[in-house]
């Protein structure tokens, strides 16, 4: 069954944020089957802390990291990119985003595809709820389905 | 004395975005002058509609109208965008956000600059408090001062 997991390092700690991200987190839930993974976020031991977030990658998953270096899309063309990926095996999407202090370039390299959001730097925190804006949106753009802004 | 202002169509009718938007607004005002100004959205008639939306931009000032089809920016080149527009006059930069309907081919005409905050469509309320946080982010940015994630 086609599943998106969320993995994102830290807490988050902001309430307005937090609350965005439940209000998405239950409209995604109507459409796919998601789970979300917080991971510890340490400042020390740089070395350990990227290896917990590698080994917290699930195996057999398709798994895009969020980097605003990475490739961008217009919000249909990321729509199609979501349904071509939850139609394929191993129909398990994974996406990474890094915590306050980023991800190593060797976890980047982890990933299958980075993805942009904007050349703009956001907050870690606020690209999570941007992220499953666009997951939800995405979704409503393939079913075909009214959304409005 | 530099100034900007924030001009949205419609209320912001999300209590967590509101939320947002208001952290946001007190961390600006530490930097420049601020004013907010939230115009009635009419879903018909949209030639008065249009028009109320153009005769509320500020005379004397530059104008910057949201659109995901507009040039986008990073965020330090964004930061140099609003040091320059805010030291030279008129001292005043004015940022339109367009509400559910968006605005029209005519009143994006009225504008000095078309910006992106990202080639993905948002929200036209999450994109409010984007924006914000990147206003805060160029201010912090062009003054120096650590603000990471």
């Amino acid at each position: 069954m086609a599943k998106i997991s969320f993995l994102w390092v830290g807490k988050t700690k902001e309430p307005w944020i937090k609350n965005g991200i439940e209000i998405y987190l239950k409209k995604i839930k109507h459409f796919v089957k998601i789970d979300v993974h917080t991971l510890k976020d340490t400042k020390r031991d740089g070395r350990s802390r990227e290896a917990s977030i590698v080994d917290a990658i699930p195996r057999d998953s398709f798994c895009v990291i969020l980097d605003e270096r990475g490739r961008s899309f217009n919000s249909e063309a990321f729509s199609k990119f979501i349904s071509q990926r939850l139609t394929q095996p191993p129909n398990h999407i994974v996406f990474l985003l890094g915590g306050p202090y980023g991800l190593s370039p060797a976890t980047k390299d982890k990933g299958d595809f980075i993805l942009s959001l904007s050349p703009m730097t956001f907050t870690h925190e606020m690209a999570r709820v941007i992220l499953l804006e666009q997951v939800y949106r995405a979704l409503t753009i393939e079913k075909g389905l009214p959304y409005h802004h």
